[in-house]
């Protein structure tokens, strides 16, 4: 819909790699490097094939130089354009509790272009108050302040039993895509993205791969 | 390895959907249903054809009946059993700040089978104190508070920067497979599983969904 014309797609599988190569990326950049090899990316990654990053780089232009390898500033700066994060994406948090207050704390939002514009919860005793900064409102005010904020993104972490309730109403107030942590499974329109992070299941699926060996 | 002679092995796809089916399902027991067909699983997971819901279970052998469906409470052992979390997993927590806070109050972990043997940090104001009736131990203490409990899985919450050594101990001491929520790669052995949940790049990758329009 609005992919620029420019703009390649890439198959989910690749996404998420693009994402871990920014990730590795970064630490070489903290670390002081200015340049890396196809060969050091997939040794940083745990990647056995070295072709596989060029392969999964290529897309991105020529950026690798034989004998010197990849700009890692200018590798990050396109491939935060082919994920979509070269721009500054707004959220809402839904649910004000400790898994709350450990996200607003993390600092890997904000780094990634992630801000947080409001904290939604129901409980009297925590609406009005403060968490790192950032206000607790009423969930009731969730729609006027999605549309003053221009947020785009929900982040759900009320227990399940009130995330689809809470999923309606973002979907109501225009929100385009939702990060769920509630352990349900939600029902959403087909134009609103949803991506789940149910924590019991990354524990069983980790369990199933210790039992039976694979990876 | 320790594959029981009589489990099919699933594809990781089928094993991330086995999670899903198991959540749907166990939403229905709640509701008080006894029986469910393979087109109300569909419409509960958001999955076009009823097809491949059968085709997914299949393997759990003919247990939908024509008119009648599935009997729900035999398909979750089943499901259970064929991811193995039919038995308990212990894991050890490593990082005691909100995060941990907030995956120590999470009832699903225990619900879903797996059990948290301890807490661990090296911050001497949280040493020796309890969270949710956990104790606290020094990161010194894992190697001999691994051996006692039996742990298999270690929990990985403290800031990247540390991950990786906090990881080489876990190792070290014999742990089967990791959940690394520290928003780095770390390098194990191949014969330690590894799960990450960076949140950032589940952020990440909803943004690419929302403006690419994939899903």
């Amino acid at each position: 819909m609005d992919t620029p014309a420019n703009e390649f797609r890439l198959s989910p599988a690749s996404a998420a790699r693009y994402s871990l190569y920014l990730r590795c990326l970064e630490e070489r950049v903290r670390m002081g490097c200015r340049t890396i090899s196809s060969k050091q990316i997939a040794e940083a990654m745990g990647i056995r094939a070295d072709a596989q990053v060029r392969k999964d780089l290529a897309p991105l232009g020529g950026m690798g130089r034989a004998g010197i390898g990849y700009p890692i500033h200018d590798l990050i700066t396109a491939i935060r354009e082919a994920l979509g994060i070269h721009r500054r994406w707004i959220a809402v948090l839904v649910g004000a509790g400790n898994l709350a207050r450990a996200l607003v704390r993390y600092q890997g939002f904000r780094d990634q272009g992630f801000d947080i514009a409001g904290l939604f919860d129901n409980d009297p005793s925590k609406v009005g108050t403060e968490i790192e900064q950032l206000h607790v409102f009423a969930i009731a005010q969730l729609p006027e302040r999605i549309k003053s904020s221009r947020a785009e993104i929900g982040i759900i972490t009320v227990p399940a039993e009130a995330a689809q309730a809470v999923a309606d109403v973002l979907v109501e107030a225009g929100i385009r895509g939702i990060l769920n942590f509630a352990p349900t499974v939600l029902r959403l329109p087909s134009e609103v993205r949803l991506t789940n992070v149910d924590l019991s299941i990354q524990l069983e699926q980790l369990a199933y791969q210790i039992q039976h060996g694979s990876g």
